[in-house]
């Protein structure tokens, strides 16, 4: 074979297992505040995102935010990103005050909320998006000053306004004031219709895909999913799909009346058949390989603690016959996307 | 001087120096399993109690649970509490669900509240027992639904009782069920007459105080701490009180008008003082040498983290003239009291 021959056969076999996100550089950098679905409350669903190179991140999701930046700072994941510049605050502090620009959450449940509320007293001004029915308990059942004083732009009684709060409507993009990025939230369904949002994350046309709690569409009667991967198939197709933040509580062999509104490994890569099929109907078994997804929200166990993620991961690697890329996060370390 | 009068006068000397609570054995056992006054959301408010021998342990507040409980697991503080008959459940699950056995919530801010709610889904049937006010914010606002399910036994919606909501009514005292405990709740004022409560938690004759967040009296415009000092007051004197766990949330110089309803080490003394005229109106200085106060609820510095503990127990060692025992609580050590 000769050189030439060789090179262009080689390309051509790589094209075909690696969509052009994995081969492009980087175009964001995240950073796990929190990662698992429950039980430890300082390691509750959060994750900071910008595009690589910034300083001014988002969080999506805020159930754990200081306990998550102090792993951080042990990590040397804020280095770079807090500098003297910052002041003599401690860098777990300078990174929730000068840094986070805004939240994203994308649903009103605890585990995703608590941080932000508990920390809200030592935060700086900024805006907390959601969809109107995640904003309007965030002000009626949180800041409220029944449960918390109320640091929202609305609500009753004196308002402190320390947080914009700013309504996101399904399939409308918005910037995210004081940050690069754009955002374009997407409805999914939590049990019974409990309204959980997904979030297109975009900048510089690349784009990160973070979906909240969200059950199959097949249990939670719904077509929500399947609207949402038909809605990012042509970012797949093109490679400027760079992540999709998606959970797996729950282990297989949970039966569907006892998923409370989650996803098990079976569940995820069900769902991943749809989007495969989406993006290539004519070979959607290579139609997603090599694509980064990043599994969220492993609820922990009461006889195994954190170790229940481990086995999550073997679940999903099992049935992995997309090639996805599944990636564990780890509080406090970096993900490059 | 004779053996027998050096006995007689050193015996004198230390009953004048010591009351009979330090000479005694200690009558509970508390396990804290958060000690802060917010920003780290694995260490916030919440104190196991149980008479000394017994496994039946009440939980006052509840801002971190699991997370202190693995704190007190790594500690060796569960040994000999959790044992096999609990089964095949990590430790901290198997206290959490076997040897909490009800929640006395001294008012309704999320950070004495946030491991509640979180942990619920994975906790054991019991009560949560606080005044009306507390009460009907949790229901209303917590275990609701929006925020969370209800888990408990009264609300809108399908119940899932898992927690029966017990009222306390003011200087009340009522069996804690599943322990060998009563409680005497009082109210306290938290900023602007917000509710707090303080529980006078009592078993086999021995008392412990625990004070939810509560301004000073002065600042409040308010006698109910003074009210408080007066009712323990016979039982500080008898010594019969073991231990009184309280707030110096801000450091000394923190002006009036920004306390939120909380103490300052200055403030926090000028109550002991108080308290120490009632106890021994003709010998204040020495009416409380040797009483173990627990202080709680040190708010961590944006500058200094938690290092903002050492600077409050150096303040209130530089004021203590009145020999009281000031105890910081560490996550998860046990306190023999």
């Amino acid at each position: 074979m000769s050189l030439r021959r060789w090179i262009t056969v080689t390309l051509t076999v790589s094209a075909c297992l690696t969509p052009l996100a994995a081969l492009a550089e980087p175009a964001f950098l995240a950073i796990p505040l929190g990662t698992s679905g429950g039980l430890y409350e300082d390691d509750l669903s959060s994750y900071l995102l910008a595009p690589k190179g910034s300083g001014d991140f988002l969080a999506l999701d805020a159930g754990t935010l200081m306990a998550g930046l102090r792993k951080a700072a042990q990590l040397g994941s804020l280095d770079g990103i807090v500098t003297p510049a910052d002041g003599d605050l401690i860098p777990a502090a300078a990174m929730l005050q000068r840094h986070i620009k805004a939240y994203l959450i994308s649903h009103p449940h605890l585990d995703h909320l608590a941080g932000l509320v508990i920390n809200a007293p030592d935060d700086a001004k900024k805006d907390i998006l959601g969809t109107g029915p995640t904003i309007d308990r965030i002000r009626d059942h949180l800041f409220n000053w029944q449960i918390w004083p109320a640091f929202g732009s609305e609500g009753s009684g004196v308002l402190l306004g320390k947080y914009r709060y700013v309504r996101l409507v399904p399939a409308v993009a918005v910037p995210v004031a004081g940050t690069g990025m754009t955002v374009e939230p997407f409805a999914l369904s939590h049990a019974d219709g409990y309204p959980s949002t997904a979030f297109l994350v975009s900048a510089n046309g690349a784009h990160v895909l973070y979906c909240g709690d969200t059950g199959p569409d097949a249990v939670e009667k719904s077509d929500r999913l399947q609207q949402l991967w038909r809605r990012i198939a042509p970012l797949v197709r093109t490679g400027a799909l760079k992540a999709i933040f998606i959970e797996a509580s729950y282990p297989d062999g949970t039966p569907d009346t006892r998923l409370f509104g989650h996803l098990t490994p079976a569940w995820l890569m069900a769902e991943m058949h749809v989007l495969a099929a989406a993006v290539d109907p004519a070979k959607p078994a290579t139609a997603l390989q090599g694509l980064t997804v990043v599994v969220t929200h492993v609820k922990p166990s009461m006889k195994a603690g954190m170790a229940a993620s481990a086995r999550i991961m073997q679940q999903l690697q099992s049935r992995n016959d997309l090639g996805v890329h599944f990636v564990l996060p780890e509080q406090g370390r970096r993900l490059a996307l």
